[in-house]
């Protein structure tokens, strides 16, 4: 499963910019993703769940290990890997106005009306360097990032999974490792964290009871403790959700524990 | 600490209602609570925890386990109890409209306003049948619980907890109950969860950052890991609380080392 194999043939370039040009776009990069958290006000898809996720999607290309032969890192463009995680809630349609979300029919619409002011602007900075296969690239990877669009995928798909995603963007080293950034972020004692706090952003319950079919603990049930084994593209992802998962678990049996102390 | 000690002289007289008319105030104050949780939304300070806090004092105080010398009941009013522990959260000005806190100067006032409608309209039930000192007493004792005020008292007094909380409100059997249930279910993975959850609510960070003077991760380490010998009243409350801290510090351990991974 992991984008090292050999069925994944389309490869991205890696980027031609000095490094400097390529500095000054990702800080025009992180300005433009934390004034949109910051208009948001939700802890559980917030800047600093974005920062978690970009050092993440790093962490498992290996950036710091380019002799990793098991992860290899020539292939994946730094900047689209960096600006794609930092873009990759820009266009979730929850944690947007429901006027911008109805106004654009497409997926691939919102995000290029929602990225446009980011790179079409000249004279805001330097981002208009990138050129169109990044740009393309980037969105591709944003707008197909997702649980409910994956849990889409595989019913319509009626096939495994190594088979649904042994090409396009599935394939991108940049995808997989944004996609499992975003998972792992969702699990462990984090992803505990973030799912409570998503209940009282939503107003949703948070332990299980007979009168209530959605709380936090369901959502821990029915998502959470499946994102493992092939819901992970790389390897290392599915070592580190292995962790993850025994601390969910542990948890679990805490939280069942309180709740039956006074019974 | 405990309420059996002998320097708690002030006793309170039990209910001498008949049990079906109890039962019919008892469920009158479920539909009062629940509907005053049901405007707010809130899921970290909702129904459930109230149906927790109850269960909780109750067990503190023994209820099912009448022969236990270590915990007496008989001197507990289990229906001034189960009242308190109902309305414990509907004086907190941070779950009532701002006119309604700022239109009354003292929370004594307060908690007669919010609770009028309940006990003082006979038409709409049987709660006008509580005595008068009953009503006293609940007030009391939902007017002097939390956090906050144990706080200013402990600043105020400058002596030691056992000196402070020896006579008045701090002494019944009742308050100390509440009070310790509505602590335990502020600590271990409920606690966890509700702590996050009330991130969600206000729009508080999740994870510490040198940025951040405010987060979830703060508030666990700066009150709830506080939780637990000199904070609670009873023996039994005391025992518990250390098997919920002993959850939250493997669960900050965890998400410590969720926050490292890439790192």
């Amino acid at each position: 499963m992991d984008s090292s194999g050999p069925s994944c043939g389309q490869q991205i370039s890696s980027s031609v910019l000095p490094r400097p040009l390529i500095y000054l776009i990702v800080q025009e990069a992180e300005q433009f993703a934390k004034s949109h958290f910051e208009r948001i006000g939700d802890p559980s898809h917030d800047w600093p769940h974005v920062q978690r996720v970009r050092d993440l999607a790093f962490w498992l290309r290996g950036a710091r290990s380019l002799n990793d032969q098991n992860e290899p890192t020539l292939r994946c463009d730094y900047l689209v890997l960096e600006l794609a995680a930092l873009f990759h809630d820009l266009v979730d349609p929850k944690l947007l106005p429901p006027d911008a979300v109805r106004s654009q029919a497409e997926p691939r619409d919102l995000a290029r009306a929602v990225l446009g002011p980011f790179w079409d602007d000249s004279k805001q900075g330097h981002a208009w360097m990138l050129d169109v296969e990044q740009k393309d690239r980037i969105i591709e990877i944003i707008i197909n990032i997702g649980w409910s669009k994956d849990q889409k995928r595989r019913k319509q798909a009626h096939v495994v999974y190594d088979e649904l995603y042994k090409e396009g963007v599935y394939c991108w080293p940049e995808f997989r490792a944004i996609s499992d950034a975003d998972r792992l972020d969702a699990i462990g004692a984090v992803g505990v964290m973030r799912c409570a706090a998503y209940s009282g952003v939503s107003g949703r319950q948070l332990l299980s009871s007979v009168a209530c079919v959605d709380s936090a603990v369901d959502h821990i049930h029915s998502k959470l403790l499946l994102i493992w084994g092939d819901r992970l593209f790389m390897n290392k992802a599915k070592v580190e959700a292995e962790r993850r998962q025994e601390t969910m678990r542990t948890f679990l049996h805490h939280l069942d524990w309180d709740a039956r102390t006074a019974q």
